[in-house]
């Protein structure tokens, strides 16, 4: 095993997010199902578009925000994911690789155009997502560089990858390549939904060992076993996978592994604007410990912090550097 | 004089910021003059969008900021200046029609793509800009709905539109419909530079009576009347305007009227986070006091109000409703 040139390498979906505040009426005449991600179709976003407030572009991507929030946090870091070579294509590409990550999957020149998420919030800061996934849907396992797998030290995939039709033979390929040049290999559940659109290949995912580590939220670990209980969920995951973390938004998160569970506290927030990338970035602060080796409650805490800040403005990308905001809050030396 | 159909028509230039906090360092290296607005062309554009750091997209442009400010405290609006049909002009006409102000502007088929404005933001909030004004340098006189102009109770137009060839015949066209029409003409001076660029033409405006009322900054006014001394260059103001306000940031701003001279406070604000739009969005609250018959005092707090609002996020388009945001702090009924 030679030593890793990247901490993280994220594989995605590549998506700018289009965000605009609303009000919950908004959300019961367009029929969406509150605070959870829907797939929707060329024809329905331009309807959404029509119909919603004004907006604010960000690039976006679950995959991605975790890996900008890993570079923020000053690991090094690489991603891909498929953009079409259009305005917004080249705006996630500027974005990325202007926060410091190593992003060289080719754009497409023909086919549907960048993926784009409707990003609803409510004024709870409840956010509500719409994804058209666009040339999102054309990443396959030839876009996987086995050399960048191979020199990563973690790989972090994440569950909206069952969506595209290609995606998953990408997510299998690459996981298989980490585990040959023994690398380990984590997973987000990404989205309740999407749990229960992929709830078997999950579970033969992690029972199988094609994946080492599970980001999971509360509803998504009980979408994954069928239950409203949730230590009975809980106590269901720690016997399919080696090691997960279960976030509880502002009860904040248990870490499992082989020695135990233990519950870390969320960090204080003032107010909070716009959910959107809570566990994305939770999952960057969280593997930013893990690459230098943090014990789990360390790791916890970096994940709630990393959160946290990102909750407190619109957008899933944090606008502080997350490395002076460890710093400040005693978290790394 | 009929009654109006909209309290104030805004004519701008129609533009796209895309927004990244930058180190001060970042603005020596690229030669730019904190605090100020540079017209570049697209090469310019193009190379600082390659060295800056990843950015949020959001629709700007000084006026059109100001016009969806009102429409945020109620007021009934309109808009004129000129995008390209292409992504960024079609989110910038989505952006202001879903503000809820009417913009009927024919989008460019053809010629440059949507004006863009590159917006820095230092640790200290402040903003420099560069703006590539493409499509928006092609509006003309023609783009002038004469019905609209006459049926607006306030006609309010940007410096900064006499940047771009024909604009200023089209704000020419603008004011002389206005005052036929017995409505009141507005001028932002915009910038210091652009008030250095157009000073003997905007003087003109004002002594010709081609204008009513004008807002400036600090910096404007002195640049104006090329003195360092601030009582010096309000003292030549009373004498070229019938009214003017003068906005000092947080030392707040001075309502000049025929009645005289009054000076209003700041609003207290948490962290500024990023000032673009703030003189924008004064203009907005004042603007809005101004179409309810309000006095000057509360015309300046309520401008205060929204500035203060804008300043405490990224962005120049207010992401509250500045009508309860009013209501809350009692400047409205």
């Amino acid at each position: 095993m030679t030593s890793p040139r990247y901490d993280v390498l994220g594989i995605g979906n590549a998506i700018v997010d289009v965000i605009a505040r609303t009000e919950e009426d908004f959300l019961l005449k367009q029929g969406m199902n509150k605070g959870t991600m829907a797939l929707i179709d060329e024809p329905r976003a331009a309807a959404i578009y029509e119909a919603m407030g004004p907006a604010v572009e960000t690039s976006g991507g679950s995959g991605a925000n975790t890996i900008v929030g890993l570079a923020s946090l000053g690991a090094r870091t690489a991603f891909i994911g498929k953009v079409k070579d259009d305005p917004l294509g080249r705006a996630f590409a500027h974005d990325i690789r202007a926060a410091g990550v190593a992003f060289t999957t080719p754009a497409a020149s023909d086919g549907p155009s960048t993926a784009r998420c409707y990003v609803l919030v409510t004024p709870d800061g409840e956010r509500t997502m719409n994804t058209y996934l666009g040339a999102a849907q054309n990443l396959s396992p030839a876009d996987i560089d086995a050399g960048t797998v191979a020199a990563s030290a973690i790989l972090y995939l994440e569950g909206y990858l069952w969506d595209p039709k290609d995606a998953k033979d990408a997510f299998v390929k690459a996981a298989k390549i980490a585990h040959e040049a023994e690398r380990k290999v984590a997973l987000s559940l990404s989205d309740a939904f999407c749990v229960d659109r992929w709830r078997a290949e999950f579970l033969h995912l992690m029972r199988s060992r094609t994946v080492d580590l599970i980001f999971a939220n509360e509803a998504e670990v009980r979408s994954l076993y069928e239950t409203a209980d949730f230590d009975t969920a809980v106590k269901a995951l720690r016997a399919d996978v080696t090691a997960a973390v279960v976030t509880r938004s502002e009860k904040g998160c248990v870490v499992i592994s082989p020695d135990g569970t233990e519950a870390v506290p969320a960090f204080p927030v003032e107010r909070v604007v716009d959910t959107t990338g809570a566990g994305d970035l939770f999952a960057a602060g969280f593997l930013s410990g893990l690459a230098r080796g943090a014990d789990g409650r360390n790791c916890g805490r970096l994940g709630a912090m990393a959160a946290a800040e990102v909750i407190q403005h619109l957008g899933a990308r944090p606008q502080a550097s997350l490395k002076d905001l460890a710093r400040e809050n005693g978290l790394v030396g």
